[in-house]
């Protein structure tokens, strides 16, 4: 039974969704979605070609289930985007991919029985497959949570999950609840996986007064402690560490430490004014890693027919000379250069060295301390929600903790 | 008067090499250069194009002086490439230009008068301008000074610093004498200048009993201590601070703390084995930093005529599933393409993940710690010198301490 045939309200199925059998009540169901009821308890939603019905039972639906639909009370919103937290081993290929099970969190999350939450469950996809239109999807997931008060937390690779926390950091000027990004670096169905207590320190941090886009996971390499990062501060530095995430010279928004959480005073609090929800992003921009190798028609081949490109630069943000010909010509069709460093610590100058000055002169414009990454997704926020004329400068302004200083540490 | 007159032997000259006036006797010249002795007591080799000659005086040169040449019994070669070690600050327009002073040797750095050494000059240049021929030519000086069993100490800009350390390192499969890169992160003009105490350390470890290619650089933001650190396995982590240079997971190959130095015991001590010098470096390379913004025809627009591409994949080793099409397309023309992490901590490992296997499927290369940088250089280095059977076996086998686990660490 395919899942394009119409479920009414008050029919009780069971279903297989990426592999794994389920049941429950069909809520509500429209042209892009399921939501339903499982029997375990709690509501999840799922898109119509994920899901394969393998029998439906038509039932008499009780006053108090007749409209159920979302927890209403929910306190907390988890979205499942996929990535490892959120996927299996195949014990035949042993290769990890994508699916989320629901029932892992009843089961193994021992705090979780005193949050109500609702749990939505897109398309699962590794990080590495993120796409900026899923980022605004989620987007507008969260600020459906915000405008009820509801925190969210969000399963997600950890591949790219700071581009998607930047990206939600930019895209809310305020928020009312936590914007939690959690991940593992093993699968939940490993013996060894961190999944369980990074989701179970994600569920708390849900519950403190913190205003900000933050990333949850382990900050050690034994099974005891988190930390909520910055997102647009923190970077992955290793590829299978549990600690693997890093928000150097920033300190953790909140830690959790054998069972307590405590908050940093210096975190933005959660905010009453307007989320000025601004989901546009430009789309034809790049991010360029400089390298010696580097020849001028590989940085015009990188940079022609984008708006923006930030380039990763050598320490104060340096390119090598030979391709300040092609960066003049891209200028003038239009295209914006901006300079980060690929040193990762410390900040760009290009006042200190005579060839940091040509490039100014070409109009680069300097990203001081900003990570790459994080410059790259805010410029796409910037040049697509600004007028062009302020451009320059907002990019060059601190708007949500991305630029800590802008002096040189000498 | 300009350089391009012959100059004699017995000549006493004064000139202008870079904007500083210096005068010495012309010990030799030819089609490159003017090998000059210095009034100050040293040699000094000068390429014609970068030295105006404003007096000239022929004189009876004294028996002693009639073959003086280089310094035949100097322990250590001096090779000045530029970079902020060798550069000066404008203080007109504030900017620092490379340009290098012999001057400053002699002046401030206290232990230099109980070594024997000799200065080549070099066209200075800011690192971010070095190429793969000024490495080769930098590979053909280290080789002179191996053969007469002299250490050599290369003058360099830290921008790219770690890639010609890497480039020299694979060029030689075993060395006599130590290879020490050695910058500084404020010109040696500045009353903060890292550069003296720097040099002052990487004479002393050009003493020391070791056989490999280090990076000589401040291990703390105090004045006080220097690390020599492995050449293929060290990166500049800082824009600024002065202990910028990081070998993450491997201790310093020797220390220089407060005047006294120590070798680490592990650290590969000088070879008598033949050199095998192989400086011969494939240039049709590339290096991709994968970003989720990165379009199919972005990437194939990165790795088009290219013979080898490593790629900077996240976490442990992937890109999107929609770059596989080109890549395939790019490796059915011959371009090999190989998988380093983005993390720079961890290892590439691809048969985790259900992409990565789709990515050893379409005959990507994992190389497990590599550094991206290190592993353009290798490539570079093997490509052009081993039989193309060998490649893969060649690329993922440890060569010069550039690998260090194959194993995940959980």
């Amino acid at each position: 039974m395919s899942s394009d045939r119409l479920s009414e309200q008050g029919e009780k199925i069971k279903f297989i969704y990426k592999g794994i059998e389920m049941s429950g009540i069909v809520v509500s169901h429209d042209s892009r979605q399921f939501n339903i009821k499982l029997s375990s308890g709690y509501n999840i939603s799922v898109p119509n070609d994920s899901i394969e019905i393998t029998e439906s039972e038509r039932i008499q639906v009780s006053h108090q289930h007749s409209s159920p639909s979302h927890d209403q009370d929910a306190e907390v919103e988890i979205i499942a985007t996929g990535g490892t937290i959120a996927s299996r081993v195949d014990y035949i290929t042993g290769a990890v991919t994508p699916v989320f099970d629901p029932g892992i969190l009843g089961e193994n999350i021992p705090n979780i029985n005193s949050f109500r939450y609702d749990v939505k469950i897109m398309d699962p996809i590794l990080s590495e497959n993120m796409t900026p239109e899923i980022w605004q999807n989620i987007g507008n997931m969260v600020k459906e949570s915000q405008m009820v008060g509801r925190s969210t937390i969000i399963l997600h690779g950890t591949d790219t999950m700071a581009y998607t926390a930047s990206a939600l950091a930019f895209m809310f000027r305020s928020l009312h609840r936590p914007v939690i990004l959690v991940g593992s670096q093993r699968s939940s169905d490993r013996p060894s996986t961190d999944a369980f207590l990074n989701l179970e320190a994600a569920l708390e941090f849900s519950r403190i007064n913190i205003g900000e886009v933050g990333i949850c996971m382990h900050s050690s390499i034994s099974d005891t402690s988190v930390s909520l990062l910055r997102g647009v501060r923190t970077r992955k530095m290793h590829s299978s560490r549990r600690d693997a995430f890093r928000s150097p010279s920033v300190p953790p928004m909140a830690s959790y430490v054998n069972g307590s959480s405590s908050v940093n005073p210096d975190t933005t609090p959660c905010s009453t004014d307007s989320l000025d929800f601004k989901p546009s992003l430009e789309k034809k921009v790049s991010l360029v890693y400089f390298h010696p190798m580097m020849e001028p028609e590989d940085f015009s081949a990188l940079s022609e027919g984008k708006k923006i490109v930030v380039i990763a630069g050598t320490g104060m943000g340096h390119v090598s000379s030979k391709l300040f010909e092609p960066l003049k010509e891209l200028s003038k069709e239009g295209t914006r250069f901006m300079m980060t460093t690929q040193c990762l610590g410390g900040r760009v100058d290009l006042d200190v060295y005579s060839t940091g000055r040509r490039l100014t002169e070409l109009g680069v414009i300097p990203l001081g301390d900003m990570f790459p990454e994080t410059a790259l997704v805010k410029a796409m926020h910037v040049a697509a929600n600004y007028p062009e004329e302020k451009f320059r400068e907002t990019m060059i302004s601190n708007m949500r903790g991305e630029i800590l200083s802008r002096e040189v540490e000498f």
